[in-house]
């Protein structure tokens, strides 16, 4: 199964070009494109027409910046020639988080800086570096291969919103389908459990979060006159997020597991084979200890079980000492996170229908749900899942372990609109810093990420007929 | 069992002087003694000096101002004479709630104003009104008697921080607990059940109430990458508050109940007499339905039943939209009204072991109580309450049935300092408005408070032996 592409002439390409790369990115790096400060907008238009000329120069014979209501994309894509060639989408962003020196950064956010072989800038690895790699990894591959197109119909589409919650990034795929049409699309915006343990993410939880207000007294009302004689709204909030779960934390709302695909014996097996360290993983977490539905370890909580969180809860007096009232009203932020097989539209059904249930005469309820993400899975035996990890394999010459992602992400949404699987290739790894001061990326990473680009196109088109 | 003196002298005398009290009253109105402003304070200050000026005119021997931290109270006694005779002291407060014309009120809030027999300011019932008709009553006590002092040593504490939450209060009676000294104290800051319902008050509900802390996550986290494997504050605060209940909406912190003394047939079929209209409660309390402790009536659970209540409930994201947050910390704000019989102190202890053994490994917890208010209970056969029942029989002319306030007071403190009961005289009815715009005093009920006032003091000397 191994390709047929020389891996020392990838190498041997990568490192003569290292350089030019890297200066690249860090010209790149040093535009401050943060999408979530309006003052910053002409900076994240400056990041995709940076983005789309550099991608021209890289010989993608179509780059375009696409306009949203927002921030505007970038899309290029790049024809195989071979009329069987899979297609293949790849999904990363060109904005940012905000970052200031005064947050704790050691450096200038956006004057990148090499130190112990780490690059220090905002977007170091979330996700210009992630997107950049895929550069380089094309022209290796060409190089490489000797070809003059790459092996797959490569498409790429490079979003300006992602860290201001992709408001617009539904409407674009939907309005672009046609041109984003695919056969797999390549996220490049996720890490891997740690620098000695190469792995490959094969899924996201997906979402659904909401407000409920509780409505009692139209106004709030003395607790000594009223109190213990009429339902208080707070209590009420409090009886449902209690409700919510059974004693061994099981979501209790009647219907909520249904559909969920359970772990098999293989993805357990695989989950254990992790190097997990409880005490280390509660420190990342800010955590004092481990809780979760019975039955489950902590990363079968994380990456395979769905859940109900309370974001917010809120109600009545909350200022200094003490205010003896029945509040008029009290409300919860509570989230889902969902798993492959669980329907989101059901699980607001049946939400809806379980608090309906439960409160009693007198308080008056109002739920609003902001949207949802889809969960989406790789199935393990995947022919393009096992290019990915045949490639990585090759890039770090080690085994390649399975991961899975607790959050959730725009890539849903392409799955949804594309209706193709969603595979994930992401160097980064859990120190480097995602949202927080003193972000980095590690270069020898980042270059086992241009080195895996480099094998995955050739691996694709070679092992996966998609006709 | 009726006394001596002659109602209609009374009444003659009250009718002649009707005029000049309102007068004064209305001069003192004008005074807008708004404790919780600070820029009120000299107001305050003007006000207790001119009710010392007024008590002083009335004919009492010693009417002193009384210097506290914050506002001023006002004293004053007139000793009867007789050496057998109980010594009562009538309580009160000389400063008002806020208010201002943009509030709704239709007249100027501090230009008192009688519209069809109504006498409209704020501080006209509550407590302004219902202090002064001691003033006119033990004039007329006086006058009807041809005595030149009262027949009890009467005894007045009017104090200046009431509607700020006496803050110095306890300790300005504990200073004074010598001169204050008393067989009974008489409260007029209550109300009667109507108009046409004359009502005498039995007891106050007692308070504890108290901040509870929990903390879980040293920040706020990401609720993909770690919901649903770390324990959330938010959801264990709701859980507590949950279980603070149980399905009966009994409070199952155990030995709540400890000691509470349970209601008497008689008691309840006293509350029963009450015409009690759900509906109009309702529109009193600005709820929508009737919830509590199951097995009591709506006026046996405010009035006689201890309860728990959410006076508010914080924690994580509460702005617009959503957040996806395992929130660090959340936060409860809980009062217990308490019945007698109930110790305060053990209730505090119980809620606390209660809590800590409720709550998860990784939830941190830090309880503050505030202080706590005694409960108050006259019993039903104790002779002062007799005689209160009397003069208010011959003052308004019917049958006097019983209430109790589900609310807490600064009353209980001076039976906890001075070791006597707590009885309450109030002409105030629901519709006064207290706290609200519009507040008033119906002036028959007022003028039916200052007869009260002068039969009360007779009765009390011939009847209550308290040597």
């Amino acid at each position: 199964m191994s390709s047929s592409i020389p891996d020392s002439a990838v190498r041997t390409y990568i490192d003569h070009h290292r350089d030019g790369f890297l200066a690249e990115l860090s010209e790149w790096l040093r535009i401050p494109s943060v999408s979530a400060d309006p003052d910053r907008a002409p900076d994240v238009r400056r990041s995709a027409e940076w983005l789309a000329a550099k991608l021209t120069a890289t010989g993608f014979p179509v780059a375009e910046v696409w306009e949203t209501p927002g921030a505007p994309a970038v899309y290029a894509e790049w024809p195989s020639g071979d009329p069987d060639a899979p297609t293949v989408l790849v999904y990363g962003h060109h904005d940012v988080q905000p970052a200031a020196r005064e947050d704790g950064w050691r450096t200038d956010p956006f004057e990148p800086e090499v130190v112990d072989g780490k690059l220090y800038a905002r977007g170091a690895a979330d996700d210009k570096g992630q997107v950049f790699f895929h550069t380089l990894g094309v022209r290796a591959h060409l190089a490489a291969t000797g070809r003059t197109a790459p092996a797959v119909n490569l498409k790429l589409l490079i979003e300006g919103e992602e860290e201001s919650g992709s408001p617009h990034f539904p409407d674009l795929i939907q309005r672009h389908a046609a041109r984003l049409a695919c056969d797999a699309v390549i996220v490049s915006d996720t890490g891997m459990w740690s620098k000695d343990v190469p792995t490959v993410c094969t899924g996201m939880r997906g979402l659904t979060d909401c407000q409920v207000d509780l409505y009692g007294p139209d106004q709030d009302i003395h607790s000594g006159s009223f109190g213990g004689a009429v339902p208080n709204p707070a209590t009420e909030a409090a009886r449902l997020v209690a409700a919510l779960h059974d004693e061994d934390r099981r979501v209790t709302v009647p219907g909520f597991y249904d559909g969920v695909v359970p772990l098999t014996d293989e993805e357990r097996e695989l989950f254990a084979e992790l190097p997990f360290d409880e005490a280390e993983w509660l420190r990342t977490a800010h955590s004092h200890a481990t809780l979760g539905e019975a039955g489950h370890t902590t990363l079968e909580r994380l990456w395979a079980r769905p859940t109900a969180e309370v974001n917010g809860i809120g109600g009545g007096y909350q200022g200094p000492g003490g205010k003896t009232i029945v509040p008029s009203s009290a409300r919860l932020k509570l989230s889902f996170r969902l798993v492959a097989g669980q329907d989101a539209g059901k699980v607001e059904q049946s939400f809806r229908d379980w608090v309906a249930a439960r409160l009693p005469e007198g308080i008056r309820h109002e739920i609003t749900f902001w949207g949802a993400t889809r969960p989406c899975l790789t199935p393990l035996g995947h022919p393009a899942l096992q290019s990915v990890v045949r490639a990585m394999g090759r890039a770090f010459g080690g085994k390649i372990r399975f991961t899975r992602e607790g959050g959730s992400g725009p890539a849903a949404d392409l799955q949804d609109v594309l209706g193709v699987p969603v595979l994930f290739l992401g160097i980064s790894i859990p120190s480097d810093g995602w949202h927080a001061p003193n972000e980095k990326v590690e270069l020898d990473l980042l270059m086992k990420g241009v080195e895996t680009a480099a094998y995955l196109w050739g691996d694709l088109a070679e092992n996966w007929r998609t006709a």
